[in-house]
């Protein structure tokens, strides 16, 4: 059972990514061009990730047009086993936009959207000797490459980050740790802001990792597309590596003795401070230096911890006084996405960057 | 120093009531109406507050020249110690809403702004043998007047409720425990969702209150406009109320017993039990069948338990996986109400009634 | 893995159960007296649960020495897949009670100790139209036996509870829920007062168990000895029976629709008000009124939820103002329970007990 | 009313103090001493805090008949407006050791009763360039005095430290900011635990201390013996000290403006931190270090913020995996102490001293 649970779970990426729209920029719509970046805050990564990134980039019906105006710019990070084929074509984001600038319901911006995944799904938007430094690779070699290429208001003050799911978290990471790149921010069904319910230890997944000890185990994992075991990897090498633990390369939380586990509280310690809810207090500055700071969750969510985490960081950034707007709805992980970015996120975003040059 | 306090902070009733602007129904704006209103709800109450009330309708640009439509209705419940010349003396609402219909940022829709207020400021729109059934009140005297005056769209999914401070606080209440009326809820720095802070027992006008014994001291309060003593009056008599117990008539949670707070169990706990925070969980169902539920609240706020009891109560909706939308803003208690009803509200509010007959 | 990790949690009781301690009256110990009693409130159970239960009963020295004396009277509840020989076998009950009494630590009291299990692990001392009624023959049947064969003091002043796991669980249970049989109340490493962690859905065995539609994969899930399906199983047709849903005869609170978990909202509210966290607000003058209420759990138990569920329980206690004792210790989920009952829980329970007759 | 109820609040030194009971080392119980204690700490401070200071010692009865025989030591910190008299005089100390060890229920120790008042009733054993550093004064000054001229175990796996009110927040800060000299502490309704309730803002007393401009003021409240607004002076001077600004010596978390209290964020920030509840997870390991913790309420304590602030301690503690014992149960500020001593906090402390040289 578990094993067909996974492949539903995953199989989107594969019958969606790839397929670009055919547009030309003499129609009265944006373009999108497909970019190698050069990423070298990856070398090194033990994962085998490759050093190139391809991204993909929305550009506004005017870019082609009006050849020395400048645009402000929106980043958009993508979930776990996801990659930009799935903005473009399973949530349609070029038409979204389109109609959305036909409208005027946003200013014309550029759109960039990265890919950020590996053998283990993704590295969560971090910087990690084991996965590679992922949150540099965004806010260095990538803003820099789009910024040397095309023409953009190249300052925070015109770039916003907007993910979902792992790329939620990314995004909510990226302004809390890596300050003075975005300005505005805009979490969709963020995963990972505490450790709980399905990312708790109670998800029999942390036993089937931990128990790995060599590399055929590891690939059976692989093999058999075990979508939490992955996910756990894709976390414990980016949350808390250690490039000496073969084969895994993390540092666990606890030990399995006798079949039981029995929390190792130092390693505790450190993998649940590197959660967002526990880290508020330490970012609260970078966090009130924000000109928009908004999440929304389905409380449908079918990762069960994600609606639990998101109210849970909207508690700890009131507590530290930190404005941002929360939206629950009713919905569940990514039905409502599209139509969420159409009506909500992108217009949000849009009135919060300063479109000036 | 007490009184200068709480003279500034009631201040802007007495210069803004009253004065309504002078329109005509011919222009390309809206025109207000003074209506008053048979408020038998109120029959009987012991604090000598009128049983008919005023209110003001303000009637979209459309409403003369198209004599065959119908009309969403917005109600607009004030603060305490306010009345409706607050909406429009103070925060302009009838030009807010002409701009916005204007621009098509929301539907032609009336929108209804009733007095509410009392000798303490304010009944707080909640049932009450004391202070006069200022629930039933809004939900039947004043929607049955307003349907059977003006041509509206006579049903719940065409109403909304939106309120200030004790008007906030109001349109929650009257969602939670007055179901089937309203469908749309924005409580803006809605007070007294929890009774900590400025409005616990800290506050020391508890005791100026609790040590009021006849109606000489009850009169002392009211000359020295003691606006904390005022506010827990209006919070006694509406949450708590005991028509026997005269002069104060409520029933208090606690004795004062050799100058110290001694804590009352059963009124405690009845009193507590009374406030939104600690009623959602029953009211659940009423909350879930709403199509809109928001709130937003300045996190400087003057009233320090309105963020806080604001943010509380989000998490309890959480909880109890209720949609809604929460915005944290930096701001004050009223400074940001009028751009936040224009921007913000208003459109919001608009998007989720229906226009349909 | 999963299967060996299974096999040692439940070990104990395979090795310890059965085997009591030779003794005898005349000596200056107490002696252990194994007894049947009739069950009719497990009449009609649908896991073919026996209507008569064992259960041992510790007397104390002077009871055979003094004839006319009558004594106060704690019952233990055990834990899951446990029965009255992990009480004496495995955390030697009789010869802590021995030394109690021998060092004047303790008055001179009955203790009971009831089995309490099911095919599933146990009833969770609940009333279930499908487990069948063990709330009801631990308070009425067990109690009424008791003081009808044994020299009690019948009455709830001289009555304690006191249970370990599962059994902490139904301690605070029948405190709440069953008032006036038991004044004095202990639970340690209470199961099951939140469903999170290794409770909540983020456990696969959910999955296990919702995937059952016939009997033979239950049966497998038996013969493998799947604790958590098995513990679910017990909670699911004590928490939310359905006698018509053959062949799990639970009503799941939430679905499984193409590999996911999909909440149904009417059964989740349902399953997860049924936890004792949100029920103290109801229970509160049932909790008000014990002379002793007082729980303990190690800070390393391997059941994750444990003691975050208690630490949130005694949050609730304290919200509501309810007096208790919170010990958070250094420790597992068994090993210092025999150290706890000696120096801790028997000691403080014992001077509680009004001991007169 | 206020003054009033300010005088019985701080009446008990006055009537208690000085009157130590006469004893004889010969008899069969302990005997104190009063000393003068060198104050080298609080030198320099700014509030004419004498830099010697009186305590009271106890010494056990076999004290004086084994003269080779050194005895572990308990600290006890006394409440706000308090000094030892209380102790001795009120809460009867001496005699309930006497009792206690007479009836071997706690080990012979000798237990040290410091002085620790000021103006203001108390520098809450806080280090602070205003008030003085109390903290300083407690673990070196005093415990280096007492280790010099009494036969103590001088370590402090033999010390342990105990506390009302003011001195109960003093034996937690004490533990978590200055480790290493205590491995015991019992804190007994504790004050300031967090900034709520009677202790928030919404108690006028701030701004009573918010307005004071000049000496003249400030003597005023010092007349009138204004409780809740000497209490702030002392929190004031010892949690945000500031000896540049006379004559409060103090950084104000918040300004006045036309009469409103507006938050400063910084210092808003700098207050709420210097909190325990917000200070458990940076003192974690000094907390994880200690061999026993604890602490008691009584939950109708007058001062509100005290069982609230417990329990939210608590709360935190447990989070960060903090063994400890939280006792909340019904009583007030007071009248249980004595008791309290006598029945739970003695005994316990004295069965985690270690007494062996």
């Amino acid at each position: 059972m578990l094993k067909s649970f996974c492949i539903v779970m995953i199989s989107t990426v594969i019958v969606l990514s790839g397929s670009l729209p055919a547009q030309s920029g003499t129609q009265d719509t944006g373009r999108v061009v497909e970019i190698d970046v050069p990423a070298s805050a990856l070398d090194g990564n033990l994962l085998g990730t490759p050093t190139t990134q391809g991204a993909a980039v929305y550009l506004p019906r005017s870019y082609d047009r009006q050849p020395d105006r400048r645009f402000p710019v929106v980043y958009l990070l993508h979930g776990i086993f996801d990659d930009y084929g799935t903005w473009i074509g399973h949530f349609k984001v070029p038409a979204i936009l389109d109609r959305l600038i036909a409208d005027a319901n946003m200013p014309e911006l550029i759109v960039v959207m990265p890919n950020a995944g590996n053998r283990y799904g993704g590295g969560f938007y971090r910087n990690s000797p084991v996965s590679g430094n992922w949150a540099d690779y965004i806010t260095k070699d990538l803003v820099d490459t789009v910024d040397g290429r095309f023409r953009t208001l190249a300052n925070a003050a015109n770039r916003a980050v907007v993910g979902h799911s792992m790329g939620g978290y990314g995004a909510l990471h990226l302004a809390m740790e890596h300050p003075g790149v975005f300005s505005v921010v805009w979490a969709m069904s963020p995963c990972c802001l505490a450790p709980d319910e399905d990312l708790g230890f109670g998800n029999e997944a942390w036993r089937r990792v931990a128990a790995i000890t060599g590399p055929d185990a590891l690939q059976d994992l692989l093999a058999y597309r075990d979508f939490y075991a992955l996910a756990i990897l894709g976390i414990v090498t980016a949350f808390s590596p250690d490039p000496d633990a073969a084969p895994i390369y993390g540092d666990f939380p606890f030990d399995i003795v006798r079949g039981e586990v029995v929390l190792d509280d130092d390693a505790f310690d450190r993998y649940r401070d590197a959660f967002p809810v526990r880290q508020v207090r330490d970012a609260r500055e970078n966090l009130r230096n924000l000109r928009g700071l908004g999440m929304g969750v389905g409380l449908g969510d079918q990762f069960l911890h994600i609606p639990a985490g998101t109210l849970a960081f909207s508690q700890r950034l009131g507590t530290e006084r930190i404005p941002h707007r929360l939206d629950l709805y009713a919905g569940d992980h990514r039905q409502q996405i599209g139509e969420r970015l159409e009506n909500i996120v992108f217009p949000w975003v849009g009135e919060r960057l300063i479109v000036a040059e």
